[in-house]
């Protein structure tokens, strides 16, 4: 059997070759997603995103324990930004989850920083073309960080859950404009702690704050993570959301909006790639020039452009 | 006056207005930053970083009013890459800096997230140059969050400094790697407290372990920001490491670094507006076809590119 058909049979070892293929951005890895990706689009994709602490990883192995249940097959990515002072907490979480790796219906995989922002993006949304090529019926994608990145990667997703807690200080008022409006379910997540009534409420409040009245209001649960209450009811919320948003054409126009933006950032670094070469010896000259103020840098940044406009390589 | 000579002559209006046009992207920024390049390069950059609760905000305010007392300008930048759960902590910090504000020897400003990862360095070390041309002796570029996009920002400051704090977790095996060797001073704040010693001890065992012997042993400065204790080291230490640089040549290597970065991403930016125009009408075409399963991303985007390889303008 070939690669590729190895990952459509979703040998556990061959996904793992190809994401790191994808983490190195290999050229390798390029050719296998092109043969990949008319096997893919069956999955449904789930973002998970919330402040730390609000208990997301948890909320992640119990939501894939249920859809296992449920005969579901499950991949997991995990995203981490390589915030350099947050070590050591994916590595915890994903022993916390050694449990799942045992079931042959499950897929974990973290995957760090390379390259640029939107290179992370674009590695995350590869490896979840692999998932999907493999035969995974759900993707969750938790990211172990808060910033925009993981912000950027998680809106991508089919569905986007953000998980609250009660008392997060001055509660969703901590939440920066933008995220509230990506949420397609909230979690109340440790809803047993007082507070939880008044996010409940602060969350609905916002909600009618919203001008956006294209899309239903997002449903809220309330779990308990320590317990598992609430995780059944979470599953059947995304059940319905899915059905919901294939309904009404919401799920193929997320899609086409998440193939627009991986297409830019695509044509952006393959040119980038061929440009590169043309101009890598120009930079050290206009280094020394700049640095002794012959020339200012915007000036430099078109001199050497010009000049690579003729060599650009097809 | 013209606009440039405002600037030049410290006007603060004239600043905060150029800053603000820098984070807009506009073409002017770009005109006026051109003609300001030459009067740039006297102040010193220091880089301030560490984990959340070290202390950071209150030991820039402590240092910034020491450096006044040794009549220097001084210039604060606080970067604020728009995590969106840690609102508010901005606005607090620059609440508590508000004594500062009234000096005329002191332009404090924060600059949230634009564009890119790259477009947020490259917006940064703009608003530097301004403050530079300014007139500013030191200019603090202070990080609120701790992702890499800060680290990436903050190293290539001429002195970096990173604040670490006694008892927090697995103490530095905490930090990831490459955050330790960026540091051209330690702070060990909150020295005060249990744990100090053992953490003076953790920092100097690293650096042992560190191979990079070109550079001196970086100092380890303990203070207590509540106090002020050991500010006026920190300043002193400041200084020294400035001349020491200086002297080893260091200074201009740094230099040379950042100017050599900066020229990369504008070459990119520049690039990319000029080759956006030619495919951006193919973009919503290909988009329909990837999702359809005609064409995958990558085939597309090589398509779009060779298409439009005819038609970028200079």
């Amino acid at each position: 059997m070939d690669f590729v058909s190895r990952v459509i049979n979703a040998d556990k070892r061959s996904i793992a070759r190809l994401i790191t293929l994808i983490e190195e951005q290999s050229d390798e890895a390029r050719n296998l997603l092109k043969q990949l990706y008319k096997f893919t689009g069956n999955a449904i994709t789930i973002g998970i995103t919330g402040p730390p602490g609000a208990g997301k990883s948890s909320i992640v192995n119990l939501l894939a324990k249920k859809l296992r249940e449920s005969n579901k097959k499950v991949g997991i990515l995990a995203i981490d930004p390589t915030s350099p002072f947050t070590g050591g907490a994916l590595l915890g979480d994903r022993i916390r989850m050694q449990d799942l790796t045992l079931d042959e219906g499950i897929y974990i995989r973290s995957m760090g920083s390379r390259g640029s922002l939107g290179g992370l993006s674009r590695a995350s949304y590869d490896a979840v073309k692999v998932l999907d090529a493999a035969g995974m019926d759900y993707i969750i994608i938790e990211t172990v960080g808060v910033g925009q990145s993981e912000v950027d990667i998680i809106k991508l997703a089919d569905i986007v859950i953000l998980v609250l807690i009660p008392g997060m200080g001055d509660d969703i008022q901590a939440i920066k404009a933008g995220i509230m409006e990506i949420a397609d379910i909230f979690v109340v997540n440790k809803s047993d702690l007082d507070g939880t009534d008044r996010l409940v409420t602060e969350i609905q409040m916002n909600l009618d704050l919203n001008p956006d009245k294209s899309k239903s209001k997002p449903p809220i649960v309330k779990t308990v993570a320590l317990t598992g209450e609430g995780i059944d009811e979470l599953k059947n919320t995304i059940f319905h959301t899915q059905k919901q948003f294939q309904e009404q054409g919401l799920l193929n126009k997320k899609r086409k909006k998440r193939i627009n933006q991986e297409l830019r950032e695509l044509i952006r670094e393959i040119h980038l790639s061929q440009i590169a070469s043309s101009f890598e010896t120009k930079i050290d000259d206009f280094t020394e020039k700049i640095f002794n103020k012959e020339v200012d840098p915007i000036s430099a940044a078109v001199a050497i452009l010009q000049n690579s406009k003729d060599n650009i390589k097809p």
